[in-house]
């Protein structure tokens, strides 16, 4: 790969040369990598002489950037055939091989063509950084897709590099260098702004698609009402169609909100390519195709999921952020702050969403960044200006009147509605993803997408609030009937005239409810908070054309007693307003962020009180249905490994030794007694990710841990042409006075010599408080030195995730958990191989 | 204390005669309990039989709650002679008999007077908690004053009493007692939202008492200027008077803004009576006096703390609540946002304050509770409508222009402003702090007030804008001209009369930084938010009457090409807006919750765009003179053990075994071959707070930790009534298969047998994090399951404390510390005492 040649549209297939120099390695091997490679080609970016590195790791320092010393062996020079290059289709099949004891991915072949001048473990030995991967956490390769990252460790490396940089520079240029560095996340930050802000300008100009529909049905003449219905249909079905290729064509990461994948990356998962060119090209493009579409579908939800792309791809500018996937996600939490601010014009909406429903653990810091990004994204789009109304507020409201006392009865009703809507949403959408997912239609999505498309414009066509763009619905929906000049959807009609228009209403709320759960979870672009908005709208108005009425019809009753005569009492533009924030309310289960932003999307400061109160019931009635939200319904449909760190009650009240990996069913390295040969016979037959280092079998008394691409790549360096050391070789991992450095192997750099422990008889929800505040990757258990046990993030994930149904038997006794779920667990625990049901979600087709 | 008779004022004295039971103890230590139940019995809430329990613990449970049986024996009977119930005075002086080799508080006499039927170590072995406190954390007796919070231990045991509610509770009941406790947590935020409420509408009416002192200096005939003045001064010493004999008297507690002491509680700190009913009253009454006095104080700070003594003491009704010192500081943070939502009218800018700026560690849990609190509390101070405009927002400005781009210009300007002002404020602020520390000025605060009052009178009555109340001076400055009916101050005036008024206004910002500077710190309860404000709205609108006079000067010149011609192109009142912002932001540097509480205070949506921009330039500018804000400035001047979560780039990066109290210089106990006579004599000989126990003094196998508090309850129970072993009895922390349980002390009950334990070779950065995100007390170091070193929470402050100063050269070498603080460090490291400095601030007086 060192040698790709940049610039070349078909990087994959000419660097795919270096890639296997040994055609002596086994043949699957090398199917895989040539097929990686040129699947990876797939990304133009990798192409573009600066975007040259891999997701992950730049392979090139820009010149002015040095990266420390110590972390350049293995990032400057990797080998080609590494894990974490692997794609995941074709991870999957080499996992499955792997379980099945194939040894291809474990090659000790020597002499691999191309020069692995990486770490011996005495190169390299800077300074400063010598006794940090000598004495603590060790090397890392890097990380393997769909694998948790370590938050610990990335914060290490990151304070590492730090420390190199302000001890080597000096003088005038050596702060001119600290000062560009620590002012490349604000670079990033603000470029990325301005990028979501533009693209968001773009798309929203997009919606003007819609129109051009509508000027040329405009032309056929009047009363051809079928005419118009016809146009009408195809153009939904065409547009959405487009939408649909391009997803299944060229990304599928494009596909849904996108946002609990971003809620995983952002707890600690690698998904690669989720966030790269394609996924961009493709959403924006896909997502105004699916709002030309008329579909019952948002563009907010996606407008994160861009924001984000936009972040990821601009930090391959700054080695020093993306060779760091903590503070990756530092910056990708500020962008998704950015994607809601030009969604909503809601900058500080946009922080409080990112805080409320993305951010995993680092929220304080974050907040400073979402701000600055979300406030150049906002002042971006408005320069852009696409509403050419010169105001950042998209829906802006001025009502004349305030709210009466007696009114928060309906409110109240409101946020009842709102949490019903929420709780029944999430469920049908679920059983409709659950029934997609057996059903015959699995293999079709893009006939799934027409069909919807179809039935959706059959559908709105005859419902005049069902017909028009629901951003533009809602704004006439919120509407104060006194400013409104041209009633279109003749919703100011006053008294009888208006029993109609609530049936029309209250139609199309329930149609957009069945449509809406269809359509969330399509191949396609789609965002469900415009979609559950609309809803709320929808039924809110009427609840307020209803009191309206009633007030109208009985202006002397006592309850109506503070409203003035002769000026309009109740403004059912404010229902509106209302029902959307309670339907959002119990779809998302968000509160402060939702309330922030009605306010900021409709400048509606007088009714922050309502809104709040109708937030609140919403939540509370929705988390009666259940605890999660639609996204993270969505994380627990797709199998994200996703430690949820807002809800405790889940941890089973047992001992930790109840659920971690016993030693006895460990693959345990011991500190001497190895040779290369024993190593990779080792790892042939076993497939697990991480191996604990203990001094003897007897004793087990631990020393390190080392996980498995590190073990594969220090076995390849000793391997290959620097040292090529025979398999007879000696290696161990504790200090050998007598061994010769020469003509053994000291692993002791690739292990991580600390790393965290516990006491087996602590509970485990002390363990998995360590999981989440940590960021760990795994946990050993020792009781007085000696290994216990061990717990990886996954295997508390799993354990989590399949206790939550039995969450109420669990409390009332110890030892069910173990009985129930350890069979299963254990087919998960500690293997490379997630369970079966994983993987899929996230393949990529 | 058992004995007392509820409802006598003086019973501290009352109760006085259990609590020495025995006349053979030594004389200071009686003394010392005597002393401390009458200065107890200030705190008239002891009496009240509801209010029965100290400030921690319930003694008595009300009927309906179970508290888990095994939680009973320790907190149902305590010994009177316990640590927690100590004062600050009483127990700082203790400590120094202590470290001086006294054995006054370490009693092993029998026969104590009152039954201690508390927890030999095999009694009370309920079926569901024996494995936790026999393998697990070890039961606890409870904190001391001034110490830190075990967060992990108190969420475990807040599981451990669900578990055990959730078991016991069947049928119907059950099910009403698991929904009654479940809700007991929004009764008390809903009741502590209504009672902040309530007492910030009367505080408000307080402001009116300045009035009444103008309505009488009216009658005074026109023209006597003097008398007026006179008047003027008078009333407001006054008032200064009395807020600060009403603190000194009192409550000391009451003074200042109380939000660093709330940080500080807030990050797992105990201040005992720091949220007390005394201090809720003399804060309440003294906030009116000290507003009404006219200094440069404000009251949004003072209501914070207002707001979280409400929810302190109405925890005391809630059991469950009151007992576990980590949900309380979750209702604590909840009640901050409504402090600041009532002091603003500003509930989310209130959940933001409080996320932004206090809340530790919860923050995902907290936003949910703080918005029901802040809610609550908006709601009942509309209800009650303290300033009659029907309307929550304080000062609604409604402005008829929005903003030009050349304007940008100026609002950067009112940044940078705003930074420099903020940095030197701190300065200032914090140098005049340190000179009252060491003046001969330091005993008389009374006389200190009054001298402030004084001058602030004397300067403030010349200057009109001064002379105003600082709430209506910041009203007035942020309206717009054409909305101002009556132009009080003359600000409006156009053309060259305005110059006078710019000097005036500068004049006053100047004075009023001065006295403002001088007034936060006064032993009265003063905030800095308002006068911040109005010193920020002050420069703003000068400001913006310069722009406007160059404006109307240069109509047609090119940069006020947007402005239309014959309409106020400029309005002051937005610069005055933007101004308050950016002050507020230099001194606080906070940014979200600003911009927020900003919006929310004036309603000025359209001015949110550059309200952020110069509050993110006034932090940056701030940030350059310091990273502290000013309450972090004064956590740091008085020397809170304050863990900041916020900025890590303070802690050295060295491996924690340079930092950590070293195995030679701890005192560590053996599993076996201690008595009660040797564990005594250990507990006199040494003052540390805790003692790591080991397997035996060669191997040093880490067996768990045992904290002196814990050690000193089981040799009181021992030694007691229930059992009366002799002082020769063997004391085990370990399992002893021969030894007979009636004549031995197995101690593993008390001792934390799964103390988190970390490798020496970890980075003291791994550390600190798992301090901070974990609210450890301490933790133990061990290599190969022996034990290194130890490290407290205290020790870890004091290291971050001491080397903040020197962390540019910490950076360029891993020694440097080890050098420069292990001395002083050592006189800390581990000791009960806190050293010299740290328990004077908090003392009661």
């Amino acid at each position: 790969m060192t040698g790709s040649s940049p610039g070349s549209r078909n990087a994959g297939e000419s660097s795919s040369a270096p890639i296997q120099p040994n055609p002596n390695r086994p043949t699957d091997e090398a199917d895989d990598s040539s097929n990686e490679s040129a699947l990876l080609a797939d990304n133009s970016i990798e192409d573009n002489p600066r975007f040259q590195a891999s997701f992950k790791k730049k392979r090139k320092l820009p010149s002015g950037l040095t990266l420390p010393k110590f972390l350049s062996p293995h990032t400057a020079n990797r080998p080609a055939v590494q894990p974490s290059l692997a794609l995941p289709t074709a991870r999957s099949r080499r996992l499955r091989d792997l379980s099945s004891h194939n040894s291809s991915d474990v090659s000790l072949a020597s002499g691999n063509g191309h020069a692995i001048d990486g770490p011996s473990a005495h190169d390299n030995k800077d300074g400063g950084a010598i006794d940090w991967y000598m004495e603590g956490p060790g090397r890392r390769v890097g990380y393997d897709d769909l694998t948790a990252i370590d938050w610990i460790f990335e914060y290490t490396k990151e304070r590492q590099r730090l420390r190199l940089l302000y001890s080597h520079a000096t003088g005038l240029l050596g702060h001119a260098q600290q000062i560009l560095d620590a002012s490349q996340i604000w670079i990033v930050l603000i470029a990325a702004g301005l990028l979501s802000g533009v693209l968001a300008a773009s798309i929203d100009v997009c919606q003007g698609w819609r129109y051009w529909g509508d000027a040329l049905h405009v032309k056929s003449s009047a009363g051809q009402y079928i005419v118009e219905y016809i146009f009408f249909v195809l153009y939904s079905v065409f547009f959405a169609f487009c939408a649909s290729v391009l997803v299944k064509e060229y990304s599928t990461y494009a596909k849904h909100s996108g946002i609990p994948e971003i809620k995983t990356v952002l707890g600690g998962f690698v998904i690669r390519r989720f966030m790269g060119l394609w996924a961009l090209v493709v959403k924006s493009l896909g997502l105004c195709f699916a709002v030309a579409s008329g579909l019952w579908l948002g563009k907010e939800g996606p407008l994160v999921h861009v924001a984000c792309c936009c972040a990821n791809l601009l930090m391959k500018l700054s080695p020093s952020l993306n060779d760091n996937e903590a503070r990756k996600r530092e910056v990708l939490s500020a962008a998704a702050a950015a994607g809601i601010s030009v969604a909503f014009g809601s900058p500080i909406g946009g922080v409080l969403f990112s805080l409320e429903q993305l951010s995993y653990y680092f929220p304080d810091k974050t907040m400073w960044q979402s701000f600055v990004c979300a406030m150049v994204a906002a002042v971006t789009l408005q320069a852009f200006n696409p509403f050419r109304t010169g105001k950042l507020v998209l829906y802006q409201v001025t009502y004349s009147s305030g709210w009466h006392g007696f009114e928060m009865v309906p409110f109240a009703i409101l946020g009842i509605i709102g949490g019903l809507y929420g709780g029944l949403f999430i469920r049908s959408n679920m059983w409709i993803a659950r029934w997609r997912k057996t059903s015959r239609w699995a293999g079709s999505p893009i006939l799934e997408v027409l069909m919807t498309g179809f039935c959706t414009a059959v559908i709105n066509f005859p419902n005049k609030f069902m017909r028009a763009q629901s951003s533009e619905l809602v704004y006439m929906l919120f509407a104060e009937c006194a400013a409104v000049t041209d009633d279109q959807l003749g919703i100011c009609k006053l008294g009888a005239a208006s029993t109609g228009v609530i049936a029309l209403l209250l139609e199309a709320a329930v149609l957009g409810f069945v449509l809406a759960s269809v359509t969330f979870g399509l191949q396609i672009p789609a965002g469900i908070i415009l979609p559950s908005m609309a809803i709320g709208a929808l039924y809110g108005r009427a609840l307020g054309i209803v009191v309206e009425i009633w007030q109208g019809q009985h202006p002397n009753a006592l309850i109506f007693a503070t409203c003035e005569p002769d000026i309009p009492c109740i403004t059912p533009g404010t229902y509106a307003i209302i029902g959307a924030a309670s339907a959002l309310g119990g779809v998302t289960r968000m509160t402060v962020s939702i309330v922030v932003i009605m306010f900021e999307l409709t400048g509606a400061l007088t009714y922050v009180l309502p809104i709040m109160i109708a937030v609140m019931i919403s939540k509370w009635v929705g988390d009666a249905f259940g605890k999660r939200g639609i996204y993270e319904s969505w994380i627990h449909f797709n199998e994200y490994p996703f430690l949820d760190n807002r809800d405790d009650s889940a941890v089973p009240d047992v001992p930790v030794s109840q659920v971690m990996t016993q030693i006895e069913d460990l693959a345990v390295l011991t500190a001497t007694g190895h040779t290369l040969q024993s190593i990779h016979e080792l790892l042939v037959a076993q497939p697990y990710r991480g191996f604990p280092v203990v001094s003897d079998a007897t004793n087990n008394i631990l020393l390190g841990y080392i996980s498995r691409v590190e073990l594969m790549y220090a076995l390849k360096s000793a391997t290959s042409e620097g040292r090529s050391l025979p398999p007879s070789t000696d290696v161990f991992f504790s200090h050998q006075p007598t061994a010769d450095l020469r003509e053994t192997v000291d692993l002791r750099p690739w292990m991580d010599q600390t790393p965290i422990t516990l006491n087996g008889k602590s509970s485990l929800q002390l363990t998995v408080s360590m999981f989440q505040k940590l960021g760990l990757r795994y946990v050993l258990f020792c009781d007085r030195g000696s290994l216990q046990g061990l717990l990886t993030k996954k295997d508390v994930w799993y354990v989590l995730d399949s206790t939550e149904g039995a969450r109420s038997r669990v409390g009332e006794g110890g030892g069910i958990l173990r009985e129930e779920s350890r069979g299963e667990a254990r087919g998960l625990l500690n293997r490379d191989g997630e369970h079966n049901g994983f993987t899929s979600p996230i393949d990529e087709r």
